[in-house]
């Protein structure tokens, strides 16, 4: 399946986007399942797998606004430098572990969105990557176990303002700007998705493209991933982990490539689809 | 006021503590107003500002189990490295703006409840804080004004895994262990605790006082941390920044002194009160 959260009809709701048809699961669900992220954590979606062909579709997906796929997940655990080719660009040392930071849920975009190139900033990079989504509630899980806590997977774009991810030690300030981070178009469940097999992954700019790997070559795989991040805290359905970016960001070029005022980055994963934003310059009122 | 959260007769809630009254606000608000987070959303505290004394308190502060002041904030922005006397002990530049990092809400812990150095590591360090709880939304918000977006004050010990901050870059994992970051014991209204009066604090361990500053010696003071970080990302009524830790952290003594299984630590800050928390050494089953 194919899991979308969206605006239509005023209301904010999620559903099964099945080529142009999208079939409710909000309306179906009720309100004590508000969005995506309640929908998995109660275990709610498998019931309705068989939902497209069997009735008429709700809406086209045109009519469709959509919101970042979880709009409001309870963390967002980003990796950095977690492919060799992009260790090596930004000329990181190897390490034993992980490295992680954090995005809060308001830095996020939706597929089509602009994506927002901060006002006191020109160096606005694009970062294309594979995002998980946590479908149960772990603590400690052993790698040999950790995929089966996968709900599914998407597109993100961890768009990041280098001049102040460089300002100080962490990059925090750089990773969390309003509108940087793309996450989008849809969650393609895990059934349709085995984590074994590796996904192509492809970052292109103005149809350009910048990046291109394969998640096979994540240093850190995701069941290590997903190992790790639960060694330090509880994950919980509907968390995001954000795998991390291949070589060929914009800030090591020579010379040096960001997005500007009436760009297009696209990011695109096999066997997900793509994620797609114009980007837009930040201009401050007054 | 005095505004706590808690755990009390089997169901989560929120209330004003005077001594050792407890005036029960959730109840009086009602299942719209479920925590302490969404009351300060609502505006809702300041009508029950005279229910201390007009009526019969429904708990006495024995019963309560408390809860981190706010167990649920959209975000806990963390800041580093910003007092002068800490910035020279891990020896680190100064830098034009703030350094942040994040906190998960997992990663908290309640006056009383256990801070756990995890079955990992054997460096968890304290850092006693000030913390301020956002009151209202703000985006983009002056310097000038920042101030008043401020609901209260409470203790914070960022309790920090010192060898797995220090394992790659950022400091992401050693600052998210769970139950390593202490929040309490309560909230002091900001009319209580006017900020521009500087609060003195000072961290205990075992009784021995390791820290010891006012906030006056911020780096970069409260109301320039609201206006840096809502240029990032628009602050919303519950968020939670921690202003940073005075010089005197345990990994910069010689020798290194960290909290162990059985110690006590303490947080107090003038105006607000003390923090109390024994120290567990996490012990996996199995």
């Amino acid at each position: 399946m194919k899991l979308a959260s969206y605006r239509v009809d005023g209301r904010d709701s999620f559903g099964i986007v099945d080529g142009q048809h999208v079939y409710d699961l909000g309306k179906r669900l009720g309100p004590a399942t508000p969005d995506l992220c309640a929908a998995i954590a109660q275990n709610a979606l498998k019931q309705f797998a068989s939902l497209p062909g069997s009735v008429t579709p709700d809406y086209a997906f045109d009519q469709l606004t959509l919101l970042p796929v979880i709009p409001n997940p309870g963390k967002i655990v980003c990796v950095g430098v977690n492919y060799l080719a992009h260790r090596e660009e930004v000329n990181r040392p190897a390490t034993e572990h992980p490295t992680l930071f954090l995005r809060v849920a308001e830095s996020q975009a939706a597929h089509g969105q602009a994506l927002l190139c901060p006002a006191e900033s020109d160096e606005f990079d694009f970062e294309g990557e594979v995002a998980l989504v946590i479908g149960r509630a772990g603590n400690r899980i052993a790698e040999a176990d950790a995929l089966s806590y996968i709900a599914g997977f998407s597109c993100y774009n961890d768009g990041s303002v280098r001049d102040w991810q460089a300002a100080t030690s962490q990059w925090t300030a750089g990773k969390n700007f309003r509108q940087t981070g793309a996450f989008g178009p849809w969650l393609v469940t895990a059934d349709e998705l085995p984590p074994e097999q590796p996904m192509r992954i492809a970052t292109r700019l103005n149809g350009v493209e910048v990046q291109k790997s394969s998640t096979d070559l994540l240093i850190f795989g995701m069941a290590r991933l997903i190992s790790f991040i639960s060694s330090i805290t509880p994950l919980s359905p509907g968390d995001v982990i954000v795998t991390g970016t291949p070589g060929g960001v914009g800030f090591k070029r020579v010379p040096k490539l960001f997005m500007k005022d009436g760009d297009v980055v696209e990011v695109e994963v096999s066997g997900i689809g793509v994620l797609r934003n114009p980007v837009r310059k930040e201009r401050l009122a007054g």
